[in-house]
């Protein structure tokens, strides 16, 4: 499906270190000089970023979970269309913070709104588009939220103020997408250094999805 | 399902003249003192107005056709649980102007997106509720279309700068959806008279929808 680019996806829990990852990732891309872009939705789209200003609003309280599922589908779709796709045609590597499987986990399972009901919703909006890997960092909520609260490198949203059994549902829906999708979800034991998650998603990389851009495991970065 | 409230839906093509019969509907409700509330998508829901202000800006040429369908299942959704349910589970008669089918006619038939597949996200968004009746108002585009450019009663927008050949299929649509369920799709003559419209379907309302609100045909308006 993804002929010419490849399309990696980036999944976890609050403070599972996503961001920190992904820029020494990109790093790393740049060293070897592969073609990639780095995008997450709504990714810098207009109408995506409108639709995200209206979910994470946090005067939206009353805001039902159908409704958030549907908001969530409808800016996946958009960033899709316009960012996703056309760097995949192009040959490129895409790196995607978070895509389908954040909704199954957050909206499907840990909201109660059941993963074939989300996935159907989402399976609308990206029709045959799914990554050809996804690395989901693993974390114990209590230790990812603590990383947010110690580092203050954001605000925190209306995400971060549901409470902690909310948390272990998501990580339980990953859990359970990593085991109904082995031969695409890798899990990736975030609870180590940033040297040591960068290593082991590398590794994994050269062992499959870049090998059909010429590199091997002698460019692994030390 | 709508045991104790009864709901109400209302479609039509541009210029099928909505607007105006709602309007004489509402005051035969009045006269016989029955307890409705007239709504229409995003019906005053904070989340649902923002949603369709994208939706409708006409900036967003570039607004992929999924995009568009799950952004009018959302609004839906918000709608339905902040004002529809509530107004029935109170007893009261809720008059909508568009509910689900426009999206089928609209983006599953006209834009070819399929009306199973918008079919199968509204049914997310809207769970089991569907109108107890749906009136709908039958006109050709071209007389619809030329009453809205003579009446500059309201902007002309996004919608309706497609082309007529849209206009031809979305009407194609609901014809197939009234094909398809007789049991709740009244097909109304919308080329006629306010009036002669008005009475077709307090008619039809009287045979059946409002028997349970000790109305019969005694109170038939003139």
């Amino acid at each position: 499906m993804n002929t010419k680019g490849k399309f990696i996806t980036f999944e976890g829990g609050e403070g599972s270190g996503k961001t920190t990852i992904l820029s020494r990732l990109i790093a790393y891309f740049d060293r070897l000089s592969l073609p990639y872009i780095l995008t997450r939705e709504p990714g810098g789209i207009t109408i995506s970023e409108k639709i995200r200003n209206v979910i994470l609003d946090t005067r939206h309280t009353e805001m039902d979970a159908r409704t958030e599922a549907l908001l969530y589908a409808a800016a996946r779709r958009q960033h899709l269309v316009e960012k996703v796709r056309p760097a995949l045609d192009a040959g490129t590597i895409v790196l995607c913070d978070r895509f389908v499987d954040s909704s199954l986990a957050y909206q499907g399972h840990a909201r109660g709104l059941g993963m074939d009901e989300v996935w159907s919703i989402n399976q609308f909006a990206i029709e045959t588009l799914m990554p050809d890997v996804t690395f989901y960092l693993d974390i114990k909520p209590e230790v990812g939220l603590s990383r947010i609260a110690a580092s203050q490198e954001r605000e925190v949203n209306r995400l971060d103020m549901e409470n902690i059994d909310f948390h272990h549902k998501v990580r339980e829906g990953y859990h359970i997408i990593a085991a109904k999708n082995p031969e695409r979800v890798i899990i990736i034991n975030a609870d180590q250094s940033p040297s040591q998650v960068e290593n082991d998603i590398v590794c994994e990389m050269e062992k499959g999805i870049l090998k059909g851009f010429g590199v091997s495991l002698s460019n692994k970065s030390k």
